[in-house]
């Protein structure tokens, strides 16, 4: 074994750049952030005002929406970098706490440089793969007419899809780069006022949400002007500005491919750590959790920046871009077939509604400021109602904006009341959000039943606590179904009586009033992205208040920021369930579109009493089960190798349990990176492969069986199959996870013996088993879901 | 509290009638027997020969191929007959053996009658709510003419429901008798020889079998005669032979409805005593299985009675009568697009298949005898080799019987080769089943990977362990899922190749071929119900083998017939889902039929790209999950108790742990009795109500959205998706309980520390965890599946 690994302890920790693979002393800068820094800074200026130029040049041979939309993402831009000034400006509190989070920041910009190595990568092979299949492939009549050729379109949708792989990645990186800086910061300021730290862990997660929700924004605005300019869209010979829409779609496609790799490999890194420190600390040990005794404590702290906060970036990312291009393909397609006049309000409804969603949420994030009176610890109020007050103000400024934008942007002549349902439809989005929020609270918070039911039945031991937490989990999916279920149907009713019709005079709104729902849904993204980013931030914190081992009171301010973390944490994940299963729905029409649009042959619908589409269906809902079991255990196995290493160090070393001998952190954060780099290849791969693999099969059955488009069809239900049963699986795990959490958590309180007891013990296991559940398997299934849902659209050449 | 109950102990057990609710000390009679048994020999005897001898007109005047299934199902129950003779004239045992097996018994009869007195009372209710909504339904013009008036068909479906819950009870009923008989023969045998305990047990599982499948058969057999005498079936003016078998739903629909219950109550109550019984027992106290000074233990074995025997008897023969009737309703419509002159052998098929299967399954339970040089204690082979001979035996039968019979039966003039294509047929579904019971041993043997490495993930504690469970479950899915896929396609395909074809001259034989496939499957389930019948009555043998305080030696003779039982478990569920999975779908396109005939309008297909119809998929892919969430936290409130009333009689009974003091095995047994049948109510309810309403509601927004069938479509959907979430989530909980008991079994080998050592604790915990999923949930959910398509066919007027 190696010399300088073994004798790991935590002063010299930064010296000793070779204890993580890849990991360097100093901060480690992207290759970008290099050159750039190198450039003059006049010439830089010049540049970038050149760039703006050009974009905004474009941007008004487009449209004017699209100015205004450049315009709002700039300032969010200017707004963030105020932020992040803001958060830098702030103390990093004394040598010890600095060091621990140098260890923690140098393991997590390691681990994230060989793992988006890798990711990039495999982006910039499968953008090979698709250009081949793009150059290959048949084109309509439609685009043949429209002078858009086979090479343009290869150019256009690979450029799009490494274009949205980039920014997902950077979007990723942001999160995780403020994240490790803020950490220390919060906890600095928790030595002084509880306040600070809240209002500086609220800051630096609104600078990654503006940026993330930003960048998603900004670049689909700027492929959607480039490619009007570019293509001369809208002359005579050339395509439909209505068509542009489906060209974006790499872009999507793009974003989850590579959330998905940042979300299994960040959810395994932070969950084996936590898994591995809990597992031999907290229950064999019985050392607290964070305790600098317990080898594993900095790699767990790693894994929440590398899982929450980069994975989280990424997921959130490639939510808004797949719900923006969703909305922006099914409106283009409704205003062709109701030939409205100017379609561009239609299409570019969903970017307007975003940049709006910046503004409000900017406010939302000023609105939590540091008062005067907060300089006793202590003495501030309840952090989750200052966060609950900062989202009433966004979400009623955003129900106003909603109601404006959609009298602005929705309003024809055809049918003059329709936005008026269109306001309905993204109202109906907002109560499902709120709905949605207080189902995850009742069977996650421990104030209410459920999870005082699970923590007793932690009383009669591990086995009862584990089948308690599986049938909450299980049985929490019926609520949110259900509400999933009317609003669709709500929103597709409202969109369909809206009065808009197609040329034989059929209601034809549906499909875009369930759009509206969804931007409606996410139009306060920004700031619920921002309460997300702010729990492993304090989670964080806390970490390096109690590894710094400062006094109990700050310890207290911390944890109280940290569980209020956990709760926000478990709305995100609802946010994005709710708009992966609303997305996934409305890409699937686009794929049928697609397909047609293709074959020449009439694709509008999928008929699952045939036996073959049947198949594909059982095989999408096995698709999300095998994914979730693969996910899982790759926790399970890192997990393990954390455990032997853990108790290896703990014999080893007698001397640290006395705090005599320093444990070697730097080996469990390299175990821990190493397996989940190896780990997330099986699942990530499976979910990219089968539905191609699946189309593939069927696509050549169905010839030899003189069946058109059996492929095509049978992808379909699979992506139907895997969505369905994608967000039932999702629901059980984020919930029972978050359920034996707070179980454990409302145990530790001092119910039912407190820590400590048998029954505390038993509920430490339920955490155990709910942390891959929770934090890998489920968030995972939530950018598969979407990943499917743009994967086939931009493979369906494949499948024909 | 009663201190009759409080004082409870072994010996005088039999005494004190009232340590169980409604329990007698004489064993319990049903009332029908009492009533037989009251009348003269002679008469008796006139009757039976009267009966036999309407029986038999009604037969003949209906089709030679009916009377020799008559016979062959006669024959089979004097077979039984003499089995149960046989078994019945082995010797009990010492008396500490018959005590404890009749408090076993006393238990389980008590419990019985009072769990089918409620679920009489349901069938009763739902009986007359199926006779209203028939008497107010439509009619088919088609029906009309052949003179089936409402108040028929209200009265022939009522009927048939009645008859199929009533014989699904007795199903249920026998195969408790004989365990409870049987269990102490096997533990008495076991004492002189290992092959004579084997040989009773499977002669007696083989009873139970025989009757099964018997009454099956029997039961559709009369009804169909009756009905095609009664209704004039075939003469001008009344309905054809081929839409007769259509008229049998009801009692597939009665039959499931039974098991359902029977499966819930029955499943609960086994599993509530064995977790309880385990976590303080084996857990907390440290005492084996078994033990006397567990006051759980009789309600353990009281358990697998009512659970295992009683439970698995109704949910094979629902299996069967599902398959029959669904198999009958295919063949009938083929024949009839088909014109084939005589359609008698297209759809009596299933039924002649299954009589041979009585025949040949016979054979292969009479092949395992008592060989004369095996009395010397532990000189005989592995019992799982001699069943697997006896297997063996029936599975080449099978083969040649099958080939034969469809020569027989299947065989016309107008595709003279298409017999050839459905041995095919029969192969593929053979050849699946084969498959399937390889790959659960697979996943669930611990001589494989998989388990092995379930018990090393024991090694680093609870959690790890638990983590692993659930992935290998979740991982498992996907083979057998992938085997039913092809299997689907292949037998389709064999099918439509086979030159039948309708009048316009497309091939229409596929779900036909689908169909012979599922026969295949099952032509040896007599045979596999034995040996699934055999592992309870071995673990009861077990039970009292263990807690009469038998000799080392004895107890090993048990303890490996158990351990085989625990195997052939796992294959009968494999078999069960693998048959839901296939009559559910073939149940499925008579559904649509059905559904076409009544409403006049076309209804081959249902198009999952409608937002209600998808809100309906998932709907019922939610059910699966909140049906399996119910089933499982019912284990687990039910267990808290039993582990409540454990701990306390170990407190309040100090001497208990030195046999000082007997424990109250009563209170336990009654406790649990009284838990399960409080706790099944809930997830039945919610599997019957709640098709009926999604079919209701969706009915009505049909009406009002101007959309006809939209009930009935988004019913098609939600049946569609719930079979296929139930598949997975079958396949996942089923094996994810076996191997987390195997693992458990392997490190009771000696492996990773043996017993004892904290790495069994963890494996308890797994196995605990398990015995839900594998016992309760899983189980259920096939019946679930089964009845589901059931009821919709049942209820399809209420949808439109």
């Amino acid at each position: 074994m190696d010399e300088d690994v073994e004798g790991g302890n935590l002063v010299s920790y930064q010296d000793r750049p070779r204890t993580f693979p890849n990991m360097r002393g100093k901060p480690y800068m992207p290759l970008i952030f290099r050159i750039i820094m190198r450039i003059n800074v006049r010439v830089l200026f010049m540049l970038l005002l050149l760039g703006l130029g050009t974009i905004f040049y474009i941007g008004a041979s487009t449209s004017p929406i699209i100015v205004f939309v450049f315009s709002v993402c700039i300032v969010s831009f200017v707004l963030s970098t105020y932020l992040t000034k803001w958060v830098l400006s702030k103390d990093e509190g004394p040598p010890e706490m600095v060091q621990i989070s140098d260890a923690i920041r140098d393991g997590a910009e390691g681990f994230f440089r060989t793992q988006y190595g890798t990711i990039s990568k495999m982006a910039i092979l499968l953008g090979l793969v698709i250009l081949s299949i793009y150059l290959f492939r048949s084109t309509t009549p439609q685009q043949e007419s429209s002078g858009l050729g086979r090479s343009t379109t290869a150019f256009v949708t690979v450029v799009s899809f490494l274009l949205g792989a980039l920014c997902s990645g950077i979007a990723g990186y942001v999160g995780m780069w403020v994240s490790v800086r803020a950490n220390v910061r919060v906890a600095s300021a928790a030595r002084r006022s509880a306040r600070e730290a809240l209002q500086i862990a609220v800051r630096a997660g609104g600078f990654s949400a503006l940026v993330v929700v930003g960048m998603a924004v900004f670049g689909i605005a700027i492929l959607y002007a480039t490619f009007y300019v570019w293509l001369g869209v809208d002359s005579p010979g050339t395509m439909k500005v209505t068509d542009l829409p489906l060209l974006l779609v790499g872009y999507g496609f793009g974003a989850s491919f590579v959330a998905l790799f940042a979300q299994l490999g960040g959810g395994i890194f932070t969950k084996a750590a936590d898994v591995g420190a809990d597992l031999v600390g907290k229950v064999e040990q019985g050392i607290p959790e964070d305790d600098p005794r317990n080898p594993a404590v900095i790699a767990d702290l790693v894994g929440d920046n590398v899982g929450d906060c980069a994975a989280r970036g990424a997921d959130l990312f490639e939510s808004i871009s797949a719900e923006i291009i969703s909305a922006m393909i099914l409106g283009g397609a409704m205003a062709q077939r109701c030939k409205i006049e100017d379609p561009s309000g239609f299409i570019l409804f969903p970017l307007v509604i975003h940049s709006f969603d910046l503004v409000i949420s900017s406010v939302g994030i000023f609105s939590i400021r540091n008062t005067r009176d907060s300089g006793v610890i202590g003495a501030i109020e309840d952090p989750m109602a200052v966060l609950q007050k900062g989202y009433s103000v966004t979400i009623i400024l955003a129900v106003i904006v909603f109601g404006l934008c959609t009298r602005w942007m929705l309003y024809t002549e055809q049918a003059p009341s329709a936005w008026l349902n269109f306001v309905l439809c993204g109202l109906v989005g907002i109560m499902m959000a709120y709905i949605f929020v207080w189902i995850s609270k009742y069977y996650t918070d421990y104030k209410y039943e459920p999870v005082r039911n699970l923590a007793l039945a932690s009383s009669t031991g591990h086995g009862t606590n584990i089948i308690a937490g599986v049938s909450l989990g299980l049985e929490s999916t019926a609520l949110p179904v259900l509400v999933i279920s009317i609003s669709i149907i709500l929103a597709f009713w409202l969109g369909q009586t809206s009065g808009l019709v197609d040329e034989s005079g059929n209601p034809t709104g549906g499909l875009f009033g369930t759009a509206v729902a969804t931007m409606g849904m996410l139009s306060t993204a920004a700031y619920v992205l921002t309460m997300d980013m702010f729990g492993p931030i304090a989670d964080n914190a806390g970490g390096i208040v109690e590894m710094s081992q400062q006094p109990e009171s700050v310890r207290e301010i911390t944890d109280v920021l940290d569980a209020v973390g956990n709760t926000t944490k478990a709305t995100t994940k609802g946010f994005a369930i709710g708009s992966a299963a609303l997305a996934s729905f409305l890409l699937f029409s686009a794929y049928m579109d697609e397909i047609s649009a293709f074959s020449q042959l009439p694709f509008n619908q999928v008929d699952i009493a045939i036996p073959e589409v049947f198949i594909g269906g059982l095989l999408g809902s096995m698709l999300i089960f095998l994914f979730s079991g693969w996910a899982c255990s790759a926790v399970g196995r890192s997990a393990q190798e954390v455990v032997n290493e853990v108790r290896r160090q703990f014999i080893e070393r007698p001397g640290i349990m006395d705090y005599k001998e320093k444990p070697d952190y730097g080996r469990c954060v390299s175990i821990v990176a190493a397996a989940s780099l190896k780990e997330m290849i099986k699942p990530g791969a499976l979910a990219i492969i089968s539905p191609i693999v699946v189309g593939l099969v069927f696509r050549v059955l169905g010839h030899y069986t003189g069946h058109p488009l059996l492929g095509a069809k049978v992808v379909a239900a699979m992506l139907m199959f895997a969505t369905v049963s994608g967000i039932l699986m999702a629901l059980f795990l984020n919930t029972a996870g978050g359920a034996w959490d707070n179980a454990k958590k409302y145990i530790e309180t001092g119910a039912l013996g407190g820590k400590g007891s048998d029954c505390h013990k038993a509920a430490v296991t339920g955490d155990t088993v709910g942390d891959p559940f929770k934090d890998t398997a489920g968030p995972s299934i939530h950018v598969l879901i979407k990943m499917l849902a743009t994967i086939t659209l931009v493979m369906a050449p494949v499948f024909l």
